[in-house]
């Protein structure tokens, strides 16, 4: 993600993690980074989880987007109950390596509610309106 | 962010906050949610950051996005150095309202490195490739 300044990394690591062709995955503390999935033909967000390093591994290997699960504390294979997987056509990286965006192809709605993506209400003066189905 | 299941919530609570017309944005441990800006013309994602309850604030009232910058521990409004602000044009939240989307019009390159988004590059064959200029 972009920041004012880089933290405590010197020069040449943040050039390296920029403008580099390695790819450095920069976990945070709790050994997660932000993954964003974008529906890859219609450009919609559906969905914004996180990743450890073995949902990027999974996701790699199999081409199908896993998530790490904060409430349960393990591996989420996106769609492993409903069937909706996210199959991904393309990963993302930012700036400083802490943040993806996979273009994915949703296989139905993303959205647990069945929605088609988690985002499917927008702020409008102050309250909340439905703006998918 | 979807989850498998909600984080020690009632039903109800669930209920209101997925259902609801309420705006109850649901800040993490450390008073943080994620907020994607995508750029409301092309649907590209242009950056991920955080935002705490003085970042989210900022951005309604002014119209301009703000987040809360983690390396410097203050309100930082986007381009307040480089004058490439974004411009909200709608606030999206997810289901269970953890995080948010900018619909943004920019004002400059999203990036610090000059880069139209900070998503400058593709994994791919486990290297990075540069996929916009």
């Amino acid at each position: 993600m972009e920041r004012i300044a880089p933290i405590s990394d010197n020069d040449e690591d943040v050039a390296v993690r920029e403008q580099g062709d390695a790819f450095l995955p920069r976990f945070d503390a709790a050994g997660l980074l932000t993954a964003v999935a974008q529906d890859a033909a219609t450009g919609e967000v559906l969905m914004v989880a996180f990743m450890d390093a073995e949902a990027l591994e999974a996701t790699r290997e199999t081409g199908l987007a896993h998530f790490h699960s904060r409430s349960r504390g393990r591996l989420w294979k996106k769609g492993e109950t409903s069937g909706h997987v996210l199959a991904v056509e393309a990963i993302l990286v930012d700036c400083d390596q802490d943040a993806l965006v996979l273009k994915v192809r949703p296989a139905g709605p993303a959205c647990h509610t069945g929605a088609r993506s988690c985002f499917y209400r927008a702020v409008q003066d102050g309250a909340l309106t439905r703006v998918i189905g």
